[in-house]
């Protein structure tokens, strides 16, 4: 079972600090820190690791230990709004995991993470305990200086830890999600008002496609604009739903699909379910890739 | 890397000689007994392994160890052809492997075999060193009963090993090829005659698509007929380029395609390259693949 970790640190100045979090993760066997970057301006940095259940509970463990030690909310100042010293850790079902058992992993985590460092915990997205506070946004507002007299709402009484903001720490957000994929789709004609019109139909803001964010944008070197999308979760919207929806829309304004990108990595069933759908393999199943076979034969 | 390797044995009848050699094989560390099976009729099995290089060739070794003291061609019956104690090894790049890395592993595998064993080997498919001996078909022709007389011919002189059979192993062929894939499509009609008609089309032997071979067969029992096809190098002619011509051609019959389905196993990127097709995605690469990059992260 592989599970993925993004977890959003408050420092992304001090390299110093940075680095020393990058070799607590390392120093734990059974995960694997796959990529890190820090920016300055924002003051923080993102980290990508993966293993499974365990080690992974125990990397973001040391993790912690080392923000909670180092990184002061009180002095900390940053474009980007943020809750806590470790501001948020969301768990990503990758291979044979489920999204439950990223919650549960979560909640383990989120529970030892307020036992041992006395830092306040919500969970949030696929781990949420209530409605209101799925959606990080929500959760975030207020930031790191409001944050004692959020606490102080019945309603934002934390799920794990202390009922008050850990002084320098503040507290963290914790939680299971589908993994994103960053999905863009290029049109031939340089008119933003289309690709505009086109984001604001398929988003899901303004009455679109579930699981979808979009604006338009222009490629000014290019002389073309783009849909630029986030889809957050491909299995209940996959990427060909998109594809042709958008396809669909640019037609209706007499344009056409130069091509598609994807920003980043994609799951492997992101795109196999496409080949599915197009080719209407009925039957097939994931064990029949050749790939999953050959590392878990039985 | 990870290379696949499909032996063809001539034993299907005593189990304990299949036993050991699949014991052989597991005794080598850093290779995988995917899978056996035993046809008594043919008098043959054909087993699945995976693996490294190095590891790969070391089982495969150990394999010919077993058949060449087990295995008496001068005593052997069975329906299927076959030249030899070990008849056929191909290896199969899989993830992170070339063609290339499967030739000279070919190669290396066969000079072994022919200096430690004493058994002649034809390099075939990829690995083959002339066009008359890229086909099994024609190497394996006059079987082992006529292999004396063949291999006196100056055009039959084995890649490695003596130019004579090996009294009791006969000859062994050992290549490299693509993965095949069994696909099957299904129409919505009963009409024998239109599903020959376009097997006919799309296969190569009849003019149609290179690597696809293709026949008619009527599903009884659901009163639908189907194309079932091998594709023999999804590279080269990809899944959703045959999907098309036979949608197409079937269109012109006036029949629908009512689903398809892949008999086994597929690589993954033959599925991949299905979704970069329909999705127009121009710039991707397998390096953007979640999975890939979570095993081998630099």
């Amino acid at each position: 079972m592989l599970i993925e970790c993004v977890p959003n640190v408050s420092e992304g100045r001090r390299t110093d600090v940075v680095d020393q979090i990058a070799q607590a993760i390392e120093g734990v066997p059974g995960t694997r820190l796959l990529d890190r970057s820090s920016d300055a301006s924002h003051n923080r940095s993102v980290i990508t690791l993966a293993g499974e259940q365990e080690p992974l509970k125990q990397a973001i463990l040391a993790m912690f230990e080392i923000a909670v030690a180092e990184i002061d909310l009180r002095t900390h100042s940053g474009e980007h709004p943020r809750l806590g010293a470790v501001d948020v850790v969301p768990f990503i079902p990758i291979e044979g995991a489920t999204m439950n058992d990223c919650v549960r992993l979560a909640n383990e985590t989120g529970a030892e993470v307020g036992r041992r460092f006395q830092v306040p915990v919500y969970l949030y997205e696929e781990a949420a305990t209530n409605p209101g506070r799925k959606n990080l946004a929500d959760i975030r507002r207020g930031q790191f200086e409001g944050l004692a007299a959020k606490m102080s709402q019945p309603e934002w009484t934390p799920d794990y830890g202390p009922s008050a903001p850990h002084p320098t720490a503040g507290a963290t957000v914790i939680g299971a999600r589908m993994p994103l994929i960053a999905y863009n789709i290029n049109l031939d004609t340089d008119r933003l008002d289309v690709a505009k019109k086109i984001a604001a139909t398929v988003r899901f803001s303004s009455g679109g496609l579930p699981h979808v964010k979009a604006m338009g944008v222009a490629l000014e070197d290019r002389g073309i604009v783009q849909v630029s999308m986030n889809l957050t979760n491909y299995l209940e919207t996959p990427i060909f739903v998109v594809f042709d929806a958008v396809k669909r829309e640019a037609e209706g304004h007499g344009v056409a699909v130069l091509e598609s990108e994807i920003v980043g990595l994609v799951p492997a069933a992101a795109l196999i379910d496409t080949a599915r759908h197009v080719l209407q393999l009925e039957q097939f199943t994931s064990a029949q890739i050749l790939e999953t076979r050959l590392r878990d034969p039985r």
